[in-house]
């Protein structure tokens, strides 16, 4: 008989708590009807084709787009175009200047012990060899390290090859670790006399793709050729080393800088009411790298992003703040699109309230982690739970944000992510396979759903997203 | 009472049936220490190592060896070392001439409606373009027989371009009925007037690796270039022609012929006891297509054969009948090395009692497949059963063996066919992606274990491989 007892003793304590903290208590974060069309857009993007329509359509019709190429226009072109025909509002560019690097051809050869040619990319930014090419000994590192400690002239006249592999995470933390030989290993080389570097691409891959992107020179340094190779050949060379033999390399590239060339991010907005003039910014790169089409970079985040506005946009009722799309140029070659953007709203950073990136793969995503002053927790604990049917993890609020964003970020504007699944995302990104067939239209769904109705809570959140105030790196 | 009755009764049943048909039975194909051996060799298998060093060494200190080429020259160079050094004996070389193909430089542009370049491979043997190209409307079909449907003068000085996929199959039954269009589709296209061919690979991967292979002209058609792209670039392609626009190409390759050149297959022994006069032979070939480094094609046919051969030479009682390892020259274009063997040994095809080919990747195996005389077919259930630990399916008498044993086989050889799981196989096959990463070591351990076994057991046989009189056509 006590026994029964006890849950009415609780029930009635319950009751007396609650009335007595009701005065206390702010108002629920989000009201009931924020909820429902929150399922309601889970549900839409559970069946969406749109989102995978748009990659189809960048891919096929513009293709390849790297910063100041003809593709690159193309991009803004159908960005315009494609932002109208959904119905987005006060649709405009933002100007910017970017690099215009070209390509050429690219040629990687063991001379010795074992002669082989391998296939190779000159990395982002890369000055080429001339067209004669440039053949000599190799030495090889694992990175920077190893590079530093290597006896005074080990390097001289030599092309260093670092063979370092990078390892595979969910998190995308493995290319964080693995990525500053591609950007800094070609000036650390060049400070001890090397002719040039030969770098096993930052590649979760067996395939035989080699990875490019963007390498950053060193002002103090000679600027001197640096490629890529796939992991398999990598490995071969590796083998070539450890055969005791002298090992001879050739390579060659005709890559070149062209003028800087004007380019443009491309906005469009679904209109806030109440709040109209907060703006919730969802950023994605039009830009892609040249060998593959940008499917998954940033194809995916493109069409995630223009999905979650269209869907938003779409309901019956209408979100209490503005959406607003911008889908930036120039993301692989120094985010300049991103920082004229940011020059273009000085006046208007504050109202930027909140932000999300999607710049990694079409997912699904896994994980929600945050980056807000942490009043707001409880806020993305409700999120969290309206997520429920999504089977996330609930990540901290250690968000890094992506690149586009960091100006803002830096500036206090807190950030929601959803974090893309980046396990498979190193086998593809920055190579020619970055194509429409490495696009999982159920994973593309599911990452939809998520960004949907983060974005859709975010943008109805019944408090203020206050600003953040400590500063955490970028992740990419 | 009466059930413990049963197995006494039944016991006495089969110990009367025995002894009544003792007297008509046959001898056991393989006695005790047979059976023993294959225990032991399977064991020994399981944990093998050299099979795969052998893949190893042969992609990276010889790499790519097409028929004609430096490579090809090195790669007779290290099968004689590697069978010397495993302790073969006999080991010796059949000299051949092998077509000397040069596949030069390839390009493929879709210039309208939407520009793009698409990454390509010349068929093998294609013609060039000439150094200018071929610009040109083109007319997609799925097959051959399509394109045979289509109005007279509908491909008149366009480039056709067949977009059927090939099935997906474990043994490989998928490529049997896509290769057509590329073996024979540039002449038939020629014939109604085409001046080129562009052919979705004969592939099952979603990479954006386009596979070459072997096309044949005819006599009476004009030699027109062929060209492949990788399944992605067609996905795209067959957009492009969807959008119903016209679409015009470009391609150029500057592929050519050379003359004619020598090249030789290497052949190596382990010594029969009172059968050595005869032949169980195993055949690998070792020509790869250069754009890879022939890993699975055929590094691993060669290295299962060096290995089975290298295991059965290890082992404290020696093999009845002789078993000669052939690496066979230039299978990929038009198996002049096999022709060769065969007219070299012309006195001795009858010695070839029974043949094994190991051209389908690395495993595992899967299946037991045949062509033998029906006689034998017993003696291939006892092989099967000795099999039992690696789980393999009991396949059928319809066993069409490889291209480099066809010659033998047409003449009356038996066939024995550990069938290799060839799901993946044509992801990789004739394109660049044919490294050692794409091998697979436990399943390459797997298939030694099972050729190991089927040929000592078939060394062994106590009774006559009888010849076989039915023609099956080859596979590859």
């Amino acid at each position: 008989m006590r026994k029964q007892n006890y849950p009415i003793f609780i029930g009635l304590l319950l009751t007396f708590f609650n009335a007595a903290t009701a005065a206390d208590k702010p108002p629920a974060p989000f009201n009931r009807a924020d909820l429902a069309a929150a399922a309601t857009l889970r549900e839409r993007a559970s069946v969406d084709t749109t989102a995978y329509q748009l990659i189809e359509s960048l891919t096929t019709e513009v293709g390849p787009r790297p910063a100041g190429s003809a593709g690159d226009k193309a991009a803004v072109a159908w960005a315009l175009r494609e932002m109208n025909r959904l119905g987005f509002a006060n649709v405009h560019t933002v100007e910017t200047m970017v690099p215009h690097w070209v390509r050429g051809e690219a040629e990687f050869s063991v001379l010795a012990p074992f002669p082989q040619t391998m296939p190779t990319l000159a990395l982002g930014g890369s000055v080429g060899t001339g067209n004669e090419g440039i053949e000599t000994d190799a030495v090889m590192v694992k990175d920077l390290d190893a590079l530093a400690a290597l006896p005074a002239g080990a390097v001289k006249d030599k092309i260093v090859f670092f063979s370092n592999r990078m390892d595979r995470t969910r998190d995308g933390s493995g290319y964080g670790k693995a990525v500053a030989v591609r950007a800094g290993g070609p000036s650390k080389a060049a400070e001890l006399g090397a002719v040039g570097v030969v770098i096993r691409s930052i590649s979760t891959s067996d395939s035989r793709f080699p990875h490019t992107g963007a390498l950053r020179y060193a002002s103090t340094a000679p600027r001197i050729p640096a490629l890529a190779i796939s992991n398999p050949d990598a490995d071969a060379l590796v083998r070539q080393f450890d055969s005791g033999k002298p090992v001879r390399l050739r390579i060659r590239s005709t890559s070149r800088d062209l003028p800087p060339a004007p380019s443009a991010s491309v906005v469009g907005e679904i209109p806030g009411t109440d709040l109209a003039h907060e703006i919730v910014i969802l950023g994605a790169h039009l830009d892609s790298w040249d060998p593959g089409v940008g499917a998954i970079d940033d194809g995916a985040g493109v069409a995630i992003m223009m999905g979650v506005a269209r869907l938003i946009g779409g309901l019956d009722v209408k979100p209490r703040r503005t959406i607003r799309v911008v889908l930036f140029a120039n993301e692989e070659f120094g985010t300049s699109g991103s920082l004229s953007y940011v020059a273009a709203n000085e006046a208007d950073v504050a109202r930027h309230v909140l932000g999300f990136e999607a710049d990694f793969g079409a997912g699904p995503v896994w994980r929600l982690s945050s980056r807000v002053n942490p009043v707001q927790l409880p806020a993305v604990d409700q999120i969290f739970k309206a997520l429920a049917p999504l089977k996330l993890v609930r990540g901290d609020n250690e968000a890094r944000g992506g690149a586009d964003l960091e100006g803002l970020s830096k500036r206090g504007m807190p950030i929601l992510e959803p974090g893309l699944d980046g396990t498979n995302y190193f086998d593809v990104h920055h190579t020619a396979n970055d194509t429409l067939a490495q696009v999982d239209p159920k994973a593309l769904r599911q990452s939809l759903a998520a960004f949907a109705t983060t974005v859709w809570l975010g943008a109805q959140y019944s408090g203020t997203w206050e600003r953040v105030t400590t500063e955490k790196a970028p992740r990419r």
